[in-house]
């Protein structure tokens, strides 16, 4: 989670929602990204999506069975994409925070999919939250 | 959607599963695409996620307000990916046949985005859904 840190300051700098996201196999980093939405000006290019698309062109497979890191929670957007990409454990930092958001292990209980993903949250939280809501809080005041 | 057919035809004759996707700005087609997922190796090539792209890219923003048709009910990615670009009608071909697949309407109900999609099923549906039936009985076959 320190490497999607990382990655997510890279965004703040870059004046993005500071989210990153880090994907590993068998204890290597094979992908790394952070979010580029207002810079690429493409709806898609969170940074999930941008490792995943990375991982898969690494690996040469759409079926990754890695783990991912990202430091806020998915949208629904990514979290369908990292279903698809067949991410086996997702660590999550900081939670969104949106009111009546869809949770990931509400539509990891309900996917139809052919894939369920284990989901741990929390992990270094309080760092991952604070980059967020100072991003915000910076953008309110300009 | 006789675009977005013929779009999930070039899919199916490169042995994808066959989805096609088109994207219409004031009356004019501004982004057409079909699943890439097995040729680019690319968990996220999906017909609506390389028609969003394209469309971004082409309007430099990632707000298209634009409406999309779809052969194939999207997935939860995709699906994520049309709130994001802030599709405003989305036109769907055949319906999702997994069972206990979330549906896009209660996916747009129950989404605490900043928006909502106008959704219309059922467009040539008959022959969006033999497309799609008609690939995974020859991919039974063979």
């Amino acid at each position: 989670m320190k490497r999607a840190l990382k990655e997510a300051k890279k965004a703040y700098e870059n004046d993005e929602v500071p989210v990153g996201a880090v994907i590993v196999l068998d204890g290597k980093v094979i992908a790394l990204a952070h979010n580029k939405r207002e810079s690429s000006r493409d709806a898609t290019a969170h940074a999930e999506i941008l490792a995943i698309k990375k991982a898969c062109k690494k690996l040469g497979d759409f079926r990754l069975s890695a783990d991912m890191y990202v430091t806020l929670e998915p949208c629904l957007m990514c979290f369908g994409a990292i279903l698809n990409a067949r991410i086996k454990n997702l660590y999550i930092g900081a939670p969104q925070n949106k009111e009546n958001a869809i949770r990931c292990e509400e539509l990891n209980e309900r996917a139809e999919l052919n894939h369920k993903v284990s989901i741990v949250r929390g992990v270094l939280e309080g760092e991952c939250s604070s980059l967020v809501s100072g991003y915000f809080l910076t953008k309110r005041k300009g």
